[in-house]
């Protein structure tokens, strides 16, 4: 049986998902957690909900991935490791060099490592990966599939900055976004939920997981989208400031007498709905229905909440204008999926341009409809699945049958 | 006759105008120039249009104010101080202290020293005006009107960045925003052209000058505005960045050595229409009906004027959904009244929402109605004038008759 392996690294982590193909079912899931580090351990999720945990020293990238061809044969998944006809690898930054997702071969391995410095932790972690399987399984295609890719097709009007031209001319700063495996994901989706061809279509991605964005969606290519030069711009996430007042961090490093490294790290760490309500990253811990809170900490997790509906609220107007209207809204990822008073919040925002929310299905949190039919603005929930995507991305970059 | 006096003192300039009291007509304007600098002069221009120009020492503002008053009766404008029966004074930053014009007398006067760190080259060349005029005319009211107080209306959800709260609770972080006194102007004024009650619009004021802002006025109240914790955020402006991502900066300055202040000038002084087009900060020099331009350089000047367009319909598209829809929007300051290309595209960008320009008042350039009587959103042309506004704030609050 034909197989395709998905993986998705972090600075020292390592997810994989295994597909059978072409029936995109997952035969095997799971991840090598601590890589580099004390404690390291590998975890194999089987098809029958079995789990292997193994309490194992995992020094490198290299070392995860021999474990995870041993496991998958170990645990029956695979015979052998040659019925894996493909591999997809999740990619942070791609820069402008990569404008799709693309096949890698040891010729062209080192442009992602040359893109590190836009996501260093990341970066490298993935190329290193790409690298052990290249060693491994020299004749299996490899295709990278960038966080950042189905956002070059934004015009210079909504990437650039308006800062001197010359720091893209010589740097290559301007707004790059994520998240748009995801995007891609749900907007194929949606125009087959909503039976229209995707290029008819004016979407509006609100993909709130910790790291939360907005992406407007035209004729099937992203217009524009809310994250920037970095995942730390935009709307408020669990905790990352979004979009701030660049004087703001000049006042607070002078007050709390810090460095420029510790600034960034705070708007990238403390803050967001754990900076503004000092309780905690997590919705669900600010949520009244699901955590009772009282007095100081009642009106802060409100605040935190209340904020993160207005600048979704924000951003969902500035493309509405941008596009001249949207045919349709999709929520996604954690808080887009599981937090129907968000979303409910969001449509009542809209109800002024014909937006009709369906309240009891919204409450009921599954993938559908949660607008009437007959509402101007179709709003859809639908459960993201990148590794999916990766998966269908290989097989169409790397040509399978 | 009854005069009221209007000061707008910058670091080192000091603007005035004269008007008589009831009739508001400008009896005197002029500036005192490079105030503690070499070179420093005095202007005064009067009702007859004749200019004097005196060249002379000026090494603080308390001896511009007196070569003011002097040259006042020496021009024949008065002929005794005491004719001047209030005197109102712009102010920078009132911080969250000043929620409202304010009369200043010597026992409040601190105050406004001590706000100085949120504007240090304005609130003390402002508070030693303020003092320069107690010191010689002791009887006369002095009211401080701030660029800020106006927006002190805005709710937390709409002041509060998404940082660690502990910022906002020792420092007072925050939005201010700035333009108040504009805004404030044209808004009565759009509501007396409209013939309704300003309490029952929902108004967006595109005040477009080489600073720049958008303001949602609703109820009569500012209910957001897109300059922040400083003047830098928000749109495009002639020399300023708006919003950008702040990892931006950590990633410049390490490209460039630059230290902090040094990128924060950048973005203050060198950002912008500058920046982008990277031939003028003034609009004049970027539009193709007054400047002509071929190649990279007409390809760079659209594009700075590009975004300036863009980022101003991307605030109004999110005002719009915070106030569920928008009955008018004004154009004020200098591109807001003089440019009727940036009008006419975002006129044109609202369309979808029922607007309908009428591109011939439009070109007039000229105060009034630049939209259709039928348009759903009324778009109007009005020339600011805060002086004036400064003027009737002191017939206000110091309760002139």
């Amino acid at each position: 049986m034909k197989k395709i392996l998905v993986i998705n690294s972090g600075s020292s982590s390592f997810k994989f998902k295994l597909f059978s193909f072409p029936e995109e079912k997952v035969l095997a899931e799971g991840m090598a957690d601590r890589v580099g580090l004390d404690d390291s351990s590998f975890e194999t999720k089987l098809a029958d909900k079995s789990k292997h945990v193994d309490n194992i020293d995992i020094p490198d990238q290299a070392t995860a991935v021999k474990l995870l061809l041993t496991n998958l044969k170990k645990y029956d998944v695979i015979n052998d490791p040659h019925e894996i006809i493909g591999i997809g690898h999740r990619i942070v930054a791609g820069g402008e060099k990569f404008k799709n997702s693309s096949l890698i071969t040891k010729d062209n391995l080192h442009e992602i490592y040359d893109l590190q410095e836009y996501a260093p932790l990341h970066n490298v972690a993935e190329a290193d990966d790409i690298k052990a399987f290249i060693d491994r399984l020299p004749d299996v295609p490899e295709v990278a599939v960038f966080d950042t890719s189905f956002h070059q097709s934004l015009d210079p009007v909504h990437y650039l900055y308006s800062v001197p031209y010359e720091y893209y001319r010589k740097y290559k700063v301007r707004k790059y976004g994520a998240h748009g495996t995801s995007v891609r994901f749900v907007t194929q989706k949606a125009a087959q939920m909503l039976n229209k061809p995707l290029t008819d279509l004016r979407l509006i991605v609100c993909h709130l997981g910790s790291g939360a964005s907005i992406t407007a969606v035209k004729d099937g290519k992203s217009l524009d989208t809310s994250m920037g030069f970095t995942p730390v711009a935009g709307i408020t996430m669990s905790t990352r400031s979004g979009d701030v007042d660049p004087s703001l961090l000049e006042y607070v490093m002078h007050k709390e007498n810090l460095i420029m490294d510790e600034m960034i790290s705070i708007l990238n760490h403390k803050s967001g709905l754990l900076g503004i309500s000092e309780i905690s990253p997590d919705m669900r811990d600010l949520r009244e229905d699901m955590t009772p809170l009282t007095g100081e900490k009642k009106r802060k997790a409100d605040l935190a909440r209340n904020i993160f509906i207005n600048r979704i609220c924000r951003y969902i107007g500035s493309y509405i204008v941008e596009m001249s209207g949207v045919d349709g809204i999709i929520f996604t990822a954690g808080v887009g999926e599981h937090d129907y008073g968000v979303r409910e919040r969001v449509m009542n925002a809209l109800k002024f341009l014909g937006m009709k929310p369906d309240l009891e299905a919204n409450r009921a949190n599954k993938e559908g409809l949660i607008s009437q039919p007959d509402s101007k603005i179709a709003t859809l929930l639908i459960p993201t699945n990148e590794e999916l995507m990766i998966e269908r991305d290989v097989v169409r970059v790397a040509k399978l049958k």
